[in-house]
């Protein structure tokens, strides 16, 4: 298929967009030719600032039901697809929102919060973060979190976990988890990016990894290209096969030093974690709207159909299917 | 000085009791002489629940104003010595209710929260717990609220607190820190009692040790009477010395199966941690009203009077005199 139109007939699914979420979000979300997404509706925020996050959201898809849907399933997925529509998976960053309540998991479930990361950056009541100073692995509230989340069919995402707590979550989980945005380690040391070891690990336990493009956490940096990232994606499939990976952004749209303040600090406000960076996007992939130049690096790169249409989207929603179905 | 009158003329100071709160409790305290105890108002509740438990304790001091008085400083409970009342320090046995809010500290300080254990008996934001499969030691958020509650003057209690996290906080401290209520390793092998190292351990660090009477956790279980009690405290005074310890009896008044079910599940509904226990408290320490039987049982084994008055409650207010003290 030529460039356009393959990219026109890919299911694409974003494995983490953070964005202020509005018009000009949806509108860029259409134009790129997005399916669905996993849209961060927590980070620091605890049960009642969590279910504020949803409500809204539930007003916004609303609003905007000519091109969004709720995805609360990969048939919705597909649906949204074959309607023109992008489908909202709603995930959080962190277990924040669960607070000390177990039952609360199948609570946000049924409001459609399919991915969950278990930590983000430090630690919390169910592990460590990748910025914790020790990693004291899985709680044992964690294991009774992972088992509910297994139960009710929600993916945990270990993305900003910390390793060991990582690890604990690979062995401890009935279902394939993931990492749904990070990039490798091999290529530039820093504790956000998972080694070699950790990404063969994860896809031994049946898992998946989905690549982000950050530029900070390449080795180029804020030189890196669209092509760079192809290549850190090639870098992945050469590790775990191309039938376990796919992409996941981290697209920040919006939002200014502020809200990377409240990212950067623990809890929203307290110590910071670590430096600022400035972020730089490649050409050609600064904005939801420019998958179209994704599709078209991974020609560039000789990558066959298949490829390009798993690492774009089906390899995702394979990996939801078997999350989801309970 | 004789039985009762050296008893009336001590300063009594209870390192910890957790009872059903009422005219009952506040009758024994009166009968049994007490000056002052640290009362815990909070367990597994969070920011919420333990403002209004603190709401209920600021109505019944006032209810009660003939025999109760709130402590807030260790002037308050000499004040409450010379009037014949019983000082009430709040506290908490677990963080909980700081939830993920550092400036929440000074809130509790200035109504009148002047201990605190860090972690009570699982993993919170904080550190570990004694009965928490792995014991990660003291988080990094966890350094930001000790060095807050070093700040407001709050003492760090270490009871249920696991022994990384616990050797942490000894470390990290400014203040002198506590064991409020524990029983040593050495009479009987029991993760809740302390070994002989961790109590020599936070003497060394200008530390103090209030000494229990739980009967299971003793050797001769629910046949201990109150001379082994006494026993298991002069266990402890060999090892630091008599002026580094007092005792801290964790009386449960008026509460039955059900609220030993809330301490004994994680987050008061989870998992169960522990065997529920049997117990059965010694003749003559049945209760808060039975002080004068301690005193007594003091003399019997030989005690000196300074010795009685400073394990009795004197070393209690100066450990607090100089953590409360900024």
């Amino acid at each position: 298929m030529a460039q356009q139109s393959l990219h026109d007939d890919l299911i694409v699914f974003d494995g983490l967009i953070i964005s202020d979420w509005g018009p000009e979000v949806f509108g860029a979300m259409r134009a790129g030719g997005l399916t669905a997404a996993n849209c961060t509706c927590s980070v620091w925020e605890g049960f009642r600032d969590t279910m504020r996050n949803i409500g809204a959201w539930n007003g916004m898809i609303r609003a905007h039901s000519d091109s969004l849907l709720k995805a609360r399933s990969t048939d919705d997925i597909r649906r949204a697809k074959a309607e023109g529509k992008t489908g909202i998976v709603l995930g959080f960053q962190n277990t924040t929102a669960f607070e000390d309540r177990l039952e609360y998991i199948e609570l946000f479930k049924d409001m459609g919060v399919g991915i969950v990361q278990m930590t983000y950056n430090t630690q919390n009541l169910v592990g460590s973060g990748c910025y914790e100073g020790r990693d004291s692995g899985l709680s044992d509230f964690g294991h009774e979190v992972v088992a509910e989340m297994n139960r009710v069919g929600m993916l945990c995402d270990l993305s900003h976990v910390g390793p060991q707590t990582s690890r604990d979550v690979i062995e401890a989980s009935k279902r394939p988890v993931a990492y749904s945005h990070c990039l490798p380690y091999g290529l530039k040391a820093h504790p956000r990016n998972k080694t070699d070891d950790q990404l063969r690990f994860i896809a031994e336990h049946e898992g998946f990894v989905g690549v982000t493009m950050f530029p900070p956490f390449l080795a180029a940096g804020n030189d890196a290209t669209i092509d760079d990232y192809v290549a850190a994606i090639d870098y992945i499939v050469n590790l775990v096969g191309e039938e376990s990976v796919g992409f996941g952004t981290d697209f920040t749209m919006g939002y200014g030093a502020k809200f990377f303040e409240y990212l950067n600090r623990d809890k929203g406000y307290a110590r910071q974690l670590t430096e600022i960076w400035k972020v730089e996007f490649p050409d050609g992939l600064e904005s939801v709207a420019d998958f179209p130049n994704l599709t078209a690096a991974m020609q560039r790169a000789g990558w066959s159909e298949t490829k390009i249409r798993r690492i774009m989207g089906e390899n995702w929603l394979s990996l939801l299917d078997r999350v989801w179905t309970v």
